[in-house]
């Protein structure tokens, strides 16, 4: 079967953007992605964005971000899967290239998170990706579906506080070099420790922080991109729900839908989880993090923390995971961060990933987790030789 | 080349629902196209929606639904297109089933627009289609840039109140006997001059009323169908994009982007305009209604008024426009409003419509138009014998 594959890439820093608007945002991962594959024609625009209605007053993205790019006329739809909107709209592009009607689709992951008076308000808004009727009207916030999850997993293995300390410790550790990170320094495991409690047991430096950002991908066939010398392939992609709720879970210390994605994923690649040479977790807290890795079948269930701690997972691990410092410190632009993560795995397959390169990997996975596991999106991409 | 096949419908009444969530409402649909289909497995749930964001608290729609009907762990997404995103979520459900990954997926537009504490509240959230920055931020509503563009059609083909208002009064009169329509009553001349003006000159019997409503259609591949009896294919589809802005289009009298959607879609489906046996529209406002009949190529640009006058878009009339009442009076739950006219052109093709049956169909089109006119798409259909 033939395969997607990825033909060029661009995004903004992550950042508190004051000066630019969604729009600005858009436009600029848009072009960039375009220039980079050589601008071929462009069939349709997919926009992966959670919040713009909610946040910006602004629905209708499709038409937006092609008219702000000079492509107004293009076919265009904004895609909506909470935190994985940018993963989700990915894989549609995918899924249409496949259709042989479309030969190149535009894919652009934008959020402006805070272009609002108060930071309630954009808690208000990332809440809408939990049950509204069973769960945010009786006050629940997204951190504290968030801090449960992590209390329930602490305790079915016995973790201490620190446990969850290593993966942020190493997050920001990644991004210091990154120049579109939002975070660019380094924490340790007292800082970690004593960083303001958010909703018990989750700490502050637990959760990835709120930024604007935006990351475009040109997703084509292989006969016709253009610019061939960098291009990647999408092996394989699945998708997969699961409850909305939180407590409609039977076990809150697995993710049942990144479990069954991560299969659908490596099924269509025909790989297992052992071919993964670097990976990009969702790590939005550190508990979803760790859930992610042993989802993805290459930690076992309540090892993930060993593992990090290992050395394993740094850049120069056998196993590189968020080379240019996941949700944590990269940031984490909610609509945009699945089109980052698939962005900064090309550029690791085509040797392009600068300060965080890691040494030739030729498989890559990323894992995109849209409300408390309830929606999560698999993609792996391999190496064009 | 292989076409995509309807081989369920189902949809619920459209009007104040106050007893049923917006989730009892997309399951109702859900399920009766599902059964209607012969229940077949379903590879992929999209679900078409604008404003439950803003209006109900709740994104994250693809677990939602998903979850509802019992299909949690199939793969789903929230598709935005403004008030086209239902036909959006159907064109984008036609490309993955013709990618041959998917053999069946499911479609539920819904939308739950009365469950606000007042109509402010609605009118603000349908703004989110028009331009923040640069129209919604300086007072602009969506009523009020739809009065621009009546008022520049009125000039250009120096058009009388009378002339807008024959759309209305044939779509009142067709919903009369259609069970789920919102508006089952008829209204004559006078009603029409005499009803309280909105923004001049936009009366209040030119605009679509506000309410709740999902439908559903199950798209699947003509040979993996198992209710054969009573399939409808896709045989082309389009959609286009404009300028978000309204002010920034050359002409407000014409919808280019109503123009190219067709033209792609008839293209697709190797058919011309006068090869349709009958007709959906997109009559939010009586002029956009107009404006979508000439884009369609239907009728000469002007004399859509003309058309409808004659009798030609009566059930009985040469080329039937919207039996059921159209937007203006079977209802216009905005990101539901796509599949209900593919829903409902899927019934006329296969003889299922009831009361409101035309004699003996064979190719269908529906227009949705997103924004005022900022994206349109179009789907030709056709009968299966």
């Amino acid at each position: 079967m033939q395969k997607p594959t990825i033909a060029g890439v661009g995004f903004t820093k992550i950042t508190a953007h004051w000066k630019q608007s969604l729009k600005d945002l858009a436009s600029e991962a848009a072009v960039k992605a375009l220039n980079d594959a050589g601008n071929p024609e462009i069939n349709a625009i997919i926009v992966g964005n959670m919040l713009s209605g909610i946040i910006n007053g602004q629905e209708n993205l499709g038409s937006l971000v092609a008219e702000s790019i000079g492509l107004s006329g293009v076919s265009s739809v904004k895609i909506e899967a909470a935190c994985a909107s940018g993963s989700a709209a990915v894989m549609w592009a995918c899924l249409s290239v496949l259709s042989d009607l479309f030969d190149s689709v535009l894919v652009v992951g934008v959020e402006k998170m805070t272009d609002v008076t108060d930071n309630e308000d954009v808690t208000s808004a990332l809440a809408t990706a939990a049950d509204y009727d069973y769960e945010v009207f009786f006050g629940a916030t997204f951190p504290s579906l968030n801090a449960m999850i992590m209390r329930s997993y602490a305790k079915t293995y016995n973790l201490s506080p620190e446990d969850f300390g290593y993966l942020p410790i190493l997050m920001h550790k990644n991004a210091v070099d990154v120049s579109h990170a939002q975070l660019r320094f380094p924490i340790d495991m007292d800082g970690y420790l004593n960083s303001p409690m958010v909703s018990d047991p989750l700490k502050l430096f637990d959760c990835a922080p709120i930024g604007d950002g935006a990351a475009a991908l040109v997703i084509t066939k292989k006969d016709g991109a253009k610019n061939s010398d960098h291009l990647v392939e999408i092996a394989g992609f699945g998708s997969a729900t699961d409850t909305l709720a939180t407590y409609r879970r039977e076990d809150l210390s697995r993710l049942r839908a990144a479990e069954l994605a991560t299969t659908r994923a490596l099924s269509m690649a025909g790989l297992e989880s052992k071919d993964f040479d670097i990976v990009q977790i969702h790590d939005a807290f550190s508990v979803i993090g760790y859930l992610n890795l042993e989802a993805l079948g290459i930690v076992e269930r309540g090892k993930a923390h060993e593992f990090v701690a290992s050395g394993d997972a740094e850049r120069s691990g056998a196993l590189p995971v968020n080379p240019e410092g996941g949700l944590k410190a990269r940031g984490h632009p909610v609509g945009a961060t699945g089109v980052y993560q698939i962005a900064e795995l090309a550029l690791q397959l085509s040797d392009r990933a600068g300060p965080s390169q890691i040494e030739n990997p030729n498989v890559g996975v990323a894992m995109n987790v849209g409300g408390t596991g309830s929606n999560v999106f698999v993609h792996i991409l391999r190496r064009v030789e």
